[in-house]
């Protein structure tokens, strides 16, 4: 089966996105060296536009729109970091968007969207279907839906991520981690860095309980999760694999690791304290896995994502003083 | 009168440092753009090792110690950025070193310090005088004594913060701000930067109430100011210029700004928040100089160092439930 994208993509995306996006460092640390007794890199997209990778491919999805499209405008759904990828895209490029949330969504995540001057439409989500209602608001406007990460342009986008690893190492890695949600970042970035590291390693991180991706890898088939579970990693709470980003991550991936919430919180410290960085939880999830000795990495050269940063301040303070009484 | 350093100790530090300490990242924030209507860069000294800008004087010094000198030790009075970067440096070089700090220093302040293989030795505040102690076990130890700021070592290392900024930036900047203690890092990095750029302007940022070398530029000399007031900046409260640094502000410094403890605090939550930068109050003051209007930097371009990330975690909880609420 052919796959959605090919590493050309990523490159073009790459040319799309330069002095647009961040090109955000590869910082590096010795506590994480010595913890893991290995050479540790952090990809800090945490420092992207809008906190968090998703600007990548939001912006390569809508610099691509042709003018006539992008004067109708875009519409997502969204409250978390693709909202804010979209709504700061479509303000650089001077249109219009549309986004959908749920209304009960946290003040904070609407204030923020609307900061970049998006349109915030609200839905019930316990009597509303968010998708049949983005789906009326694009027909209604003629306007373009961006979706969080099954789209060619936005996998591509994503796959940015792990190309600027490429090219800002000295050398090559051995293994690469990468939280894992819908699978954009991680399918685009496993492509990109493969390319040009064939031996690399490539670990997907899941939280445990949205562990869809890695099910689905065993099974050799697309598996969804039962929706109940929770977990502090509402950036990676996606219930099944994209159709598109999961054959790349067939292809690119080389397992999958869990973490759980407190794994994740002692890495959200963790970062905090030793490597100067905000880093949301679900930012958090392959850095955790790492921390909690998921995987040998003794020796090795090691790269990790930092994917996002949006994290809500109360819970980031209670986070402080229970890790660090 | 002579500088204590020229611009060449500041490259030949450089070399020293190159591959032991990290070149951190100058970024950029679309967000600090748009509150400055200026172009803002964030050289973010606070993902140096140990979280802070004081490794760098502390290795160019230490490093260029004789083998005899080396084995015998280093000794430094700190309880702060200093202690560590002293510590950091005696652990990677493979020499002793002894941290003089009050016997009321907070505990992870200790912690910290030891963590690196220090041994910490404590003194009474109120009835001992730290640089005797420091004096005595130097002269036991037949020890090297490692100043905080006031050595040409010490500031020429500081100074590869502004060496990396030019070498960082595309084209010149029009405005660089730096926090200001002691002066290591202010002198140093406004000699460096101002060789390759004299048409810049440079401000040293001070709390208020440790406004020393602010007073002492107006007048012209060296002045100390009473050490009765409180503030957030603990990195930054000295009570008067340094010796060999004062000079050095006083030919690359255009002017001081103070600012306040709000301020600072605000600036701390705005790195938060949108630059997910965990930077100390200290480490805070140019970017909440800049915050607060304190110079008008629309449409210039502005470098602002961050200098430092080690803040108590409690204080850290309450800042942000403060800011945020």
């Amino acid at each position: 089966m052919s796959l959605a994208i090919s590493y050309q993509d990523i490159e073009r995306a790459a040319q799309r996105l330069r002095g647009v996006a961040e090109v955000t460092p590869l910082l590096h640390s010795r506590e994480l060296d010595q913890i893991c007794s290995g050479q540790i890199f952090v990809k800090a997209d945490n420092l992207q536009h809008v906190g968090a990778f998703k600007f990548r491919g939001a912006y390569n999805r809508i610099a691509q729109l042709s003018d006539a499209q992008k004067q109708a405008g875009v519409v997502a759904c969204s409250s978390g970091n693709h909202a804010q990828g979209v709504a700061a895209t479509a303000q650089m490029l001077g249109i219009q968007a549309t986004i959908v949330m749920p209304k009960d969504a946290p003040a904070i995540k609407v204030e923020r969207t609307r900061s970049y001057g998006a349109d915030v439409q609200f839905y019930d989500r316990y009597s509303e279907n968010r998708e049949q209602i983005a789906h009326e608001l694009c027909e209604r406007l003629n306007a373009t839906f961006v979706p969080p990460f099954d789209h060619a342009d936005v996998i591509a986008g994503q796959g940015t991520v792990g190309l600027e690893i490429c090219e800002q190492m000295d050398g090559e890695a051995d293994v690469l981690l990468s939280p894992l949600g819908g699978g954009g970042l991680c399918s685009g970035s496993a492509m990109a860095a493969k390319h040009h590291w064939p031996s690399l390693t490539v670990y997907g991180v899941e939280p445990e309980g949205y562990n869809d991706t890695q099910l689905s890898l065993e099974s050799g088939e697309r598996q969804s999760v039962s929706q109940t579970g929770s977990s502090i990693c509402d950036s990676l709470m996606t219930p099944a694999p994209g159709e598109l980003t999961f054959p790349i991550n067939q292809e690119y991936v080389n397992d999958v690791l869990t973490v759980s919430d407190e794994e994740v919180e002692a890495a959200v410290y963790f970062a905090w304290k030793h490597l100067k960085l905000v880093i949301e939880p679900g930012g958090a999830a392959a850095l955790a896995a790492l921390l909690a000795r998921k995987i040998d990495v003794a020796n090795k050269r090691c790269v990790v994502i930092a994917s996002g940063g949006n994290v809500d301040p109360h819970w980031f303070a209670e986070m402080l003083q229970r890790q660090s009484a």
